[in-house]
């Protein structure tokens, strides 16, 4: 253990997650129905279904994502110190991502593969709705593990921020805990995000016991944690959320999100949008607003409105990647 | 030679031309000149430079392209029928190369190389003018060669299209002059794009007697025409062209496009557009519709009406292939 001082972090947030570039393509419900996929969900598939599945689909766009990578790539254009640990492999798709994240200002030093699985790839149909309906190969993530993360790296960041769909390979989860562990340990913070309705029905009771024991942040929408604690209702599971999280962000689509934290409850409206494009990346933008403002020492309600004011970038264009510089949001949540 | 009738017919179109996938990223003038790229045009690189230069961007996009492939996958969203020849690796690039293509309805089964160089890709660097800016490496597209045109293909196709970016590799230029010969011995038409001003700088001689020679259908910019016959101005160059051409469709930008043919000039309007995103791909739609109106035998200024919808769908948006089916401009262009 080092002797810095609680406060001298030279990173804001260091991100663990699945290393994913989408494949983009539009589809209508009976595109999806054709090929078998449940919409506004993520199945995970392997790589004969992933390639039955693209043989499917129309003319797509190649854009780096990965829900926590998406969330880091956001706290860069915030302005804010982050890092990424996450597995891609040595071929043209890792090359993509690898470039990608660095340069949207993110430090990624995660040993790529030098072989085996290649790159990780999400198939992401975007409907006229806006809904999107998502198919994962998981490819090279397969192998991050525990040697991924350094202690130096943890240690330096104010928060270390999990990515639910980590529990989905045990080597992948050894390395949250062990990140979880390092930053307690540092005296820092941990962040979790539920990442998906189906993910938490997979893992509901390691999720719990995490919230309760190792996570100082969670982040969920309200499917998620009402699935988490088997609660009816969004009303009936604040009070649960309450005793068992010491900040939670709970996001609720177009009724904006409510932050529960001690004896504090805060509704933060959504923020108005000009058009509904494509809803991929709304819950990863929340999440980059909310952990900028938690490690700027915003006021809460600012973190909140920071994270409606992301969430409503993403949800006007294609895509999970911010297309401006995000800073400029940071005042607005601040003035409101 | 078969006996086919000439208008029996089984393709509109066969495209010949390199197979490249498109990197699409945003820039300022300040970048364009750190990284030494001339705003506008499209420089070929090598290897070892595009890797310099893709370190030196921003997060970036990747999206089928190619200038021929892009006027190949835009008539088949026209509902021509269209076929496309050129050399992939059997990379992941390559795979995304095959599958866009083929997804936008092109038929595409041009053997990729098994390994040599990668597929070819174009960084186009996109400035707030909505100017791009292109850097090219060729990759496997110097392996495309007189093998890969076959005679039964181009004798099914009313015009066998070359896009003038294949002189710059001997074998490609071999292919295209096969393609050539094959059209005209089975009765059937040749149509060139000049593709670049740069490009025609390269091979003024040879493309003067190609459009003299070999060559039914001229496409072209002003600047690119003005420069294949050394003119100072666009009044100029129509009369060498009308001596020179069947039918010539030149662009002039905002300022719409002329049709020479034989006694007729024809002045075509720019269609109005909502806003301007980003010019890539204006000339391969422009392309795209007058190839579906000759093919069609709508009256010339259909053609070049439906060339001008086609192009200013493209403006709209990012990136050279189209977001929504184009055959609906079609009546559009007969409406006129």
């Amino acid at each position: 253990m080092t002797t810095r001082a609680p406060d001298a972090t030279e990173l804001d947030v260091l991100g663990l997650g699945n290393a994913i570039v989408d494949v983009l393509t539009e589809a209508d419900d009976r595109m999806l129905e054709r090929l078998g996929l449940a919409k506004g969900t993520m199945t995970l598939v392997d790589e004969a279904r992933m390639a039955e599945l693209y043989r499917g689909v129309g003319p797509a766009v190649e854009v780096s994502g990965g829900s926590c990578a998406n969330t880091m790539a956001a706290l860069a254009s915030l302005g804010a110190r982050v890092a990424y640990v996450g597995k891609v492999q040595r071929d043209q798709l890792g090359e993509v991502f690898g470039h990608d994240i660095r340069a949207a200002g993110v430090a990624f030093n995660t040993p790529p593969l030098d072989d085996g699985p290649p790159t990780a790839r999400c198939l992401i149909l975007v409907t006229p709705d806006a809904q999107r309906t998502m198919a994962t190969y998981l490819g090279a993530c397969v192998e991050l593990g525990p040697d991924d993360v350094e202690e130096d790296r943890v240690a330096a960041a104010r928060i270390t921020y999990l990515e639910g769909y980590l529990w989905d390979r045990p080597e992948a989860k050894a390395a949250c805990l062990k990140a979880a562990e390092l930053a307690h340990r540092h005296g820092r913070q941990v962040a979790l995000t539920l990442s998906d309705p189906f993910c938490v029905a997979r893992w509901r009771a390691e999720f719990a016991d995490l919230v309760a024991h190792h996570v100082d942040i969670v982040i969920a929408n309200e499917v998620e944690i009402c699935g988490l604690y088997g609660a009816n209702s969004f009303d009936d599971v604040i009070d649960v959320v309450r005793s068992q999280s010491r900040i939670a962000a709970l996001t609720r689509g177009a009724d904006g999100s409510v932050i529960v934290a001690g004896d504090q409850t805060l509704a933060i409206p959504a923020m108005p949008i000009a058009a509904l494009v494509d809803t991929t990346g709304a819950g990863d933008l929340y999440a980059a607003g909310l952990l900028y403002g938690l490690t700027h020492d915003l006021p809460l309600a600012a973190c909140g409105r920071l994270g409606s004011l992301c969430a409503a970038h993403i949800l006007g264009h294609y895509g999970a990647r911010a297309a401006r510089p995000l800073k400029p949001l940071v005042a607005a949540a601040n003035a409101a």
